[in-house]
């Protein structure tokens, strides 16, 4: 079996198979949360993380605010997958112009490798939210380039591989607030620094998805599509309910949406998940992918406070969207 | 003793006894909830359900909304009143007219014997929420009538008969969003089709019920009056609270409070209660009768997400009521 | 020729040719405000009038309100439809239940000769703004029935004639504020009392009627159809826009509409349109119809502060609206 | 050692040691909540509760809301601080002049000893919340005198002694609603009657007080300065966060600000404190203090529901403040 | 005839008589407005403006906001009350603290003469708004006192005289945006820098006063009791609209209305008043009075742009209040 | 004298001298508005224009929304800048690729010669409102590129050449509605097609210009900086106002502001700027330019309903633009 792209070969996946009885597509790890939220001394909480292999074992970009409640990003380092070590100082960013490094804030990291590195996109705090991208070789060393777009967005996602010989990234305009409405559109790029041929990709729809979506962990390509797992916020009466579910899009334009879930894959609905700093969430941030066994573990945020994993298998996902896809 | 309507002999009421210690008026049965979230596999939620006594056992109309978060309706039955089995599909509604059939979303039903079937009244999608009104014999064959009335109205309760020759029903005038404000209001009607004289019957008060009130359990009649009981919305810094409570209405004239609770009965105080899709909800939808005993079991939603039940008798609700009533 | 409605033979209906060199279907009458806002000693403004034919003269009921902006409205007489005369004193109301009378407010009232006698609706205020039913033989004394409709509701308007042997009104559900939504909704009654059949009938669209929208005058029934002005809304920065134009409607199915103009026929353009209590609203209330000559004068109000007449012609609406109707 | 307050010297705090293995500069007490929502009959939620040293035990004023969700505040004794006895019935006042007296609701309370008693502080609802004050000599008679500020304030904390010849306190100026917004000021009088000489203390910042703050116990005299605790408020995209911190003020010149925790030393994490009738709140109201062995012990309301209490020495958070400072 | 204040004698009082046929009680300057927006060469508008008589002429003080559309106040001089010279600087004000001096804006002055100054009262910029106090002799040099109370407050006006031993003043608790609530309070002070008593004097009613209303003109004496003119609000779809009318209030103890008028007795119809840069406001600062021939001339704002007179005669307008009043 | 650019010399450049005894730096067209509402008979308003010279004479693209208050562009022809003969026709776009070609509406052109074409930017509905790019040699045929940015954007304007190799424009991220904020960013381009390297350049400040701002006219090159007429907006208690005024910015990092005015230019005074579809606009989109005398005709829309021309000379606006200058 030819395996896609280098991130697609994780023998050592962090795994715990379906409960027995259950039929779910997707299952919680029993022993959620994987990360609790004062990991760290000074943390608040650690949660919407992005986790990625790592030299045969693992390694990822976290958010951790801290108890000013300051939001900011963390690098860490795992054997397992389930068990892990955090740098207590968010990441330091080397810089070309010092003019354009300033931050008021960093949040819910993605973490790719692409080509040669590991490229880095994550909501970035410039005159109101926008996209941050920087990369880094080894998680010793990371380097900021400019923002990637104006203000205001977040969920900027990258695509593992050029397309048609661009980086290709998600990302969802908002406004500067608690933004009622999002869609995810996707932009491209020469270089990383220049994007256009922003194209819209799809819109809010009925139910667990009424509010807004964004794009989730980095996409899996299958020889099907784009497999996208993303996020959809429904309003109740006391507020968002955030659940996510699944796409798939095309390989070429992945603009193009082939499959969209209609129910949701995964909704609030564990102690960790509907109590916490805000109640009601679960918002899935990166997703580890072995190829040769079709195993795909998600790291997800659970009430903005902790980090919890979810495992499911990648031909299943596959039916079930495309049994219950609404276009 | 006579029986005043065919539904107020249950000798099988679900029941258990107050708690030793306990001087509850209203208290919640021990092993809430008695329908989890996920009872059908497709589910969501399972809440705001409408028993009533058939055949010697139990039937009802639920709300179950699916893994879309689309809001519809199911018919279930019950040997017991406590342990119930639901149609996994909703109910489907015979028209005679199919122009005027379409419906966006069902939700918040109410049940009622009346005359020679059961009548059933939901919140139904038609340009905005409004009442929805059908009727079956046999919780078999389910057909539709017309939209009672405009939008934007919820929380369509009936009168288990006549009264002066009409039918009668509650609704809560609403707008088409998570409305702030709500009072309850009465119509009339000949036909079940054609509806007017409509009647203030009350509004917000302090407190508990601050922000909107509407009819809960189809009414129960009583010497005295007519009992109900009614949900109540306080306004917190973090979202709605749904408590619920009672009043007693003229039988004549039911637009006319004798009595009305100042505290509530019960609020959402315990985990189900107050952890779920939406905190703290406590939504009554249905009350069994019996009448020989003065017994009634109230059906009530825990946290927009599971059903729960609690009991109380019918003269120390009516004895708290005059102690407590507010006007 | 045959006039189809008694109130369709006015040949002293109000009239003034199209100014030389306008191609306008729809043209201002040139002496306009017709009645400024201090008409009555007491009046704070006078606008948003039904006149109708009376006795080979003309009556009609007017939105006055006095210098505390109380909304009433009050009865007038005119000889030739351009000069009123205004009774001061708000119309007293006849009633057989003095239980069901009592109002906050009346506004924007609609008058409409149906069989025997005139019938009145207004914007009755009864915890929230609803439709009140009252008719008249004679413009001395007013009977009221009971409101039509829950709240909260505006704009209710009734055709001239039963259609299929039972009354029919227009109106537009709304909330208990100023409403930034609603659309034009049917309903049915055997008595003028009970009402329901009710039909969704059409919604806003882009552009001047993209807020929401509300029937104007009692329809004019024509071979093609129910001819019907409508008022429709934009919100700029700085608030609503009330602009007006026609649609015609299904004779038998009035709930269906045949043409629809995307344009308006007649924008807040003039200085008592743009200027005054509520700056850029034209609002028609009655439109006065002459079959055998096709003329139609509209009477609208101006700034919701004084009255104005525009004038057209059936034949040249209608090939207009065939002209830019958009559905 | 020399005491510099008469309530400085409490050998009989409730007190409970640091668990072992933590470092939290603030620790909560193991067998939290203390007081349970349902302590009396009739009430909805205990919280939010002002306890002071009285005669070698405890006594204290107690926000305690019935089950009408009324708000008010009740006088308790403690032999131990811990176990609790409540009055169930509210403090009535006695007032000089009756015409001053109504009051629609009181919450929040605050007591300290001045000079010769005990002056108590609340929100009094008096056309809108302004701050209430009443002194007490005995905890049987209660004497009101006017409101000391106009609507809109919350948050009244009396010093416990004169600076400068006069009585000082904290407020937040707000408006009649859930205030998005408040800074805390200082005000002083001759007389607790008429007051001036207002001052800006501090407002909001980043993180977990960004949406407003509000001084919480009675402040602290240390030789370094005074030290307040003081709640902040973050609004996440499901409602505010309530967590609590230090400051430190010079002691003449009370609103000079000499150090400001950047991190909150308690937030909402514990069940009692993110489920209630408002998820996610800890605010504080009391803390004794014992200066000879720098124990405090802080009384503080979760989730507006429950009373809870938390510990720590004051030489501890005035080291943590210092080094966690940010102005 | 004993003339009351010192201010009450004005036999040169600009005045123009009633026009002819007209009978309203007050009527407007045929020459209006007095002051146009560009009177100076920087000046945006000069509106709100608090003139008294001065040394057998004329002197006040005008809100003149700037082309930066900063919002601060002038002195200005008249011969005859009718055309103003304006100092084209700001007043410089003396303090006796620099700290408390600093102020982001000043607004709405009000002029009054009590004992041996001229006092002024202006909404002041600090944190918030509230109320600013300061005093000339001679208007040449200005003195500023403290804020006389916390933000958030506007419209304080002081009475011409101490009553019972204390200075009194209006004011209108509010938040920091355009507020949409506001009712008139009264406070008490002994030295014009600390203030207490405060005393709900009266607040929103129906129709034109139903959003805020503010106390306007310094209140005139009268043998009846305190004659006051105040503003009050309606909201439109489109906005405020600002209008004014009269009270009359006991002279011991001016928080008891005595009369309050239902109708305004102005309110935005013409030009200026509907057209500016608010649209549709009539707001009164300033009401000369000559006691022995009874006239009133009341300065008032038009459109928030310009200043404009109108005329009226006590008598007339007692009666008129005592015709109209409704409390 | 050199020219700097092809545009600056335009020596047949509308003109009328300042009004004798005006000191005024920017003074309007005596016979304003040069555009009527209804120049075109489908018609609702012509504003927001932008005009350049063409062949000797002028061209331009035109705001024109049509009565169904649909908002599209058209173009253009004057012989003398005054008179104007708009296309009734809005301009047809060339698409490479028609995919990217759908709008669903386009309004607030602005124009600019860049090297070898005319290059048109407006605000281009895209899945929410951005900024559109397309070019004419000919104003015959017009080509279309993609949007230059992510929704939601406002106000892009180009600069008339490149800097330092790239293309630069302005914009102003926005929101999807009425946006209530907006600072002015730019943004680089070596293609127009992908945009990056964006830069903040100024925000909001104090009164007229405290709402949001946005970039006007296509600026202006002068030996001493970019010289950019900008509109701000205020909002009052009745909506917004647009005023206009000017800054200088670098001419190499144009990002980098020089000077700014603190004072408007002009704001809404007259009848055609203050009565309209909406009330109090004067919003700038052209400013041509006559290098060799100084002259600049400024193109602004007055009350978002017709098209007014102001003047000035380059050296009164810099002179001016230092002393008012606020950073």
């Amino acid at each position: 079996m030819q395996v896609k792209h280098p991130s697609y070969s994780v023998p050592n996946l962090p795994w715990e198979e379906r409960p027995a009885g259950s039929s779910d597509v997707v299952w919680r790890y029993s022993a959620n949360p994987i990360i609790p939220r004062d990991l760290l001394p000074t943390s608040n909480s650690i949660f919407n993380s992005a986790a990625v292999p790592f030299n045969g074992k693992f390694a990822g970009v976290f958010r951790a605010d801290n108890k000013k409640r300051d939001m900011n990003i963390n690098r860490g380092f795992s054997d397992d997958g389930f068990n892990w070590r955090l740098d207590p100082q968010p990441i330091e960013w080397l810089y070309d112009d010092p003019e354009n490094a300033f931050t008021y804030y960093r949040y819910d990291p993605r973490v790719a490798w692409i080509e040669d590195r590991y490229w880095v996109m994550w909501c970035n705090g410039y005159h109101g939210p926008t996209i941050g991208i920087g990369y880094t070789y080894d998680f010793e060393k990371f380097h900021f380039l400019e923002n990637a777009l104006l203000p205001f967005n977040r969920n900027g996602v990258p695509f593992p591989r050029k397309i048609n010989g661009k980086y290709v990234m998600f990302s969802r305009p908002s406004d500067n607030g608690h933004t009622p409405f999002g869609d995810i559109y996707l932009s491209q790029s020469p270089d990383m620094v220049h994007w256009g041929e922003h194209r819209f990709v799809m819109g809010t729809k009925g139910g667990w998805q009424s509010t807004k979506i964004g794009a989730g962990p980095v996409p899996i390509e299958t020889p099907e599509g784009w497999l996208l797992f993303y996020h959809g916020v429904l309003t109740s009466c006391n507020g968002f309910v955030y659940s996510w579910s699944a796409a798939l899009l095309d390989l070429e334009k992945p603009w193009k949406v082939i499959y969209r879930a209609a129910p949701y894959l995964l909704s609030p609905q564990t102690y960790y998940e509907c109590v916490g700093d805000v109640p009601n969430v679960a918002f899935p941030c990166a997703a580890l992918y072995d190829e040769p066994t079709g195993r795909i573990a998600v790291y997800y945020g659970g009430a903005d406070t902790v980090t919890a994993l979810a495992f499911c298998r990648v031909n299943e996902v596959l039916d079930w969207l495309k049994e219950n896809s609404e276009l």
